[in-house]
């Protein structure tokens, strides 16, 4: 089945195609209201009840019929006994007998009968006699029931991404549970014979491991579940004992970094080829060797994306590849990073035949982005200091000071 | 000392600026670097090792003395025995003698004596003696040790919110933690006789509590923690005896919806009055009836925001005076909602001298924002729908159709 590596390089677009397919929409779990935030609706949500769910007042006042303060103002107020005292939550209102008011708060029901609130401050507040100074306009300071939603309308559509208004409206319409896509589980394994733990102490030739921490924090802001396994140094049965253990149900992606590329000790690749998961060439940089497809494991096949080592290679990878599939997987509506266009600040050469992701500065205001560092893949320092990814298309050679490209905003959801 | 219900109603500056007197900075905390997303770094990080470490190879090839290559070419190329082989990750690099080369990959220690890598496709990939096809120049694919960032270089400032690449970076230099803001810790409590669970069954004139969940959600997207304690009707002796049992020590903010306006049954109004909470207008619609103070309860002192209880009102009042204010004091660099200009579509009117919030809907292609729903302060389902709030200034009492109105986004952090 490897033909990828005889066929030349895919474009970015075939490799994310590709990445893409591995990860078919996940399933509808529930989940109470507080933990619903940032999760995508599964199902449209039909209110149970009408929202206003009865007619109810929008003021402090008194519950009047209209027609029987035809005359009232200022300087005529009508006065009326008041019948009832209707607060908030009120269950047994009577209906309001002509000739009377009932002293009403916001949110109460509207006693039947009447057909106006008058709010308190154009009365003298009376509590068994009131003054009303005004004339209302039937209707006035009446929520309806239903005008807000009827009950029975669809609220709030199926990939609604979820926050705190549309949560509370649920809320609202009776709901405590919320039906939302499942996260994808995500397995992050990084491998290298020179990793340390970040806080052990490096001999010479050693490095801190970066990628798997920095992948499981990508994994899970792009609204996917991570676990982190303990990085394998570059030997092939460690490196598929680790995975055996861990690959069952419940993980939806197997996802690696380092290993991928051309050298000797090439732990991934030496693991996974022939196994289900292909590698080559994508015409990108950073991160050139890729790699994709379902890992046979243990008689059952895995989805599986491995990235470059280099961490800026794995996380551009991470970026251009993985985040989208993972969002897409989960429903959410707007799977990729918003991308605007603005000026180059200073030039740039690129190579040509192969898509560069340069990492950007993005001055919003001024409508300019300049480069952080410079296109080693190395550099996580410069990584971490950018705010945006500038897409330089594979077939520029030459981008020009002022001239328009596009960037992928990172900082954006 | 309360003079506020006196001197008339506050502005929104003047109601915001109060708000956030009441939220001090918060300390600092240690977390695990899987943690730190979101998080804002509390002091400048200092690189504890150079990045890289050391001078290494950015290419899978050959470790050479580029002097001793000089006339190498397609046509001539320059045979050498392989001295040593460098894996990634080799700690005992033998020095390079003069006349030999060293088998090394991505990552490695380039050996002393090195000064270019060649990579492997240049060569015929010889284990023993390599055949080399070009002359490279002198530090050739050699990536130099501090390039990225100096050894004690500060890689990271102090105010930097964290995401996975400034994570990864946190890990490339060592650190397993990181010193971060702590998150300002909110109770939440909603009050209304009229209130029952979602979940339960409505009689006649209840409704369902959602103030209380929407506000708590709210809370942690705003960055901060939120206990959301049950809903209490409108009796001052419970309101008061729930508040005791769970202020104490780690709460930063009470914050509470309803019972705040003009009615007969005000819960909150009532058991906070005289207790270190002003009462008072806002001159902004909705959201008009608002307090806030240091509330005494039990012989300590809590800061307390208290909301009014129409759900648009109590969101839109969260979102402009305590998401702010609890960013600003989680140190967030950005504490508001970003603001964007467009023009209205349709028109609108709005009261002379109040400051209008109308929920929105922004057409970012097109640049304009048109309103969700209408004014009034129940309407929950529409503000569900809306992504922005628009601000009418105070002054304002008419916009037309293609008008620039400011435009808060809620769908951006």
């Amino acid at each position: 089945m490897s033909t990828w590596s005889q066929a030349g390089p895919r474009t970015v677009s075939e490799h994310a195609a590709a990445v893409a397919a591995l990860l078919p929409p996940t399933g509808t779990e529930s989940v109470a209201l507080a933990a619903a935030s940032g999760r995508v609706l599964a199902e449209d949500l039909t209110a149970g009840v009408a929202l206003p769910p009865f007619d109810n007042s929008a003021m402090d006042g008194y519950a009047v019929r209209a027609a029987e303060l035809a005359g009232a103002s200022e300087d005529a107020p009508a006065e009326f006994p008041v019948a009832a005292d209707v607060p908030a939550g009120r269950t047994d209102v009577p209906v309001l007998a002509p000739g009377t008011v009932a002293r009403i708060m916001t949110g109460a029901p509207v006693p039947e009968g009447a057909d106006a609130i008058v709010p308190v401050e154009q009365t003298d507040g009376g509590v068994e006699r009131v003054r009303i100074r005004e004339a209302p306009r039937p209707g006035a300071f009446v929520r309806r029931a239903g005008e807000d939603a009827a009950s029975g309308a669809v609220v709030l559509r199926a990939g609604t991404v979820l926050a705190a208004p549309q949560i509370g409206l649920a809320a609202a319409v009776g709901r405590a549970e919320l039906p939302v896509r499942r996260r994808p589980h995500v397995l992050v394994l990084s491998t290298g014979s020179e990793l340390v733990a970040p806080g052990g102490t490096l001999e010479p030739g050693q490095i801190y491991e970066s990628n798997g921490t920095m992948l499981a924090v990508a994994v899970r802001e792009a609204g996917a579940t991570a676990e982190q396994l303990s990085f394998v140094p570059d030997d092939v049965e460690r490196f598929r004992a680790v995975l055996a253990e861990r690959v069952g149900e419940g993980v939806d992606l197997v996802l690696t970094s380092g290993g991928v590329s051309a050298g000797a000790y090439e732990v991934v690749k030496d693991a996974m080829t022939g196994h289900g998961v292909e590698f080559g060439k994508v015409a990108m940089q950073p991160g050139g060797p890729q790699g994709c497809g379902r890992l046979e494991l243990g008689g059952s096949r895995v989805a599986t994306v491995t990235l470059p080592g280099n961490p800026v290679s794995s996380q551009v990878s991470f970026e251009v590849f993985v985040r989208p599939a993972l969002r897409a997987a989960a429903g959410h509506p707007a799977p990729a990073r918003p991308v605007v266009t603005a000026r180059l600040a200073g030039s740039l050469s690129s190579p040509a035949g192969r898509r560069q992701f340069r990492r950007g500065l993005l001055d919003a205001a001024a409508g300019t982005v300049s480069e952080v560092g410079s296109t080693g893949s190395h550099l996580i320092a410069a990584l971490a200091r950018a705010d945006c990814l500038i897409d330089l298309p594979a077939d520029a050679t030459a981008v020009a000071d002022g001239d328009p490209v596009a960037v992928w905003l990172l900082d954006s959801p």
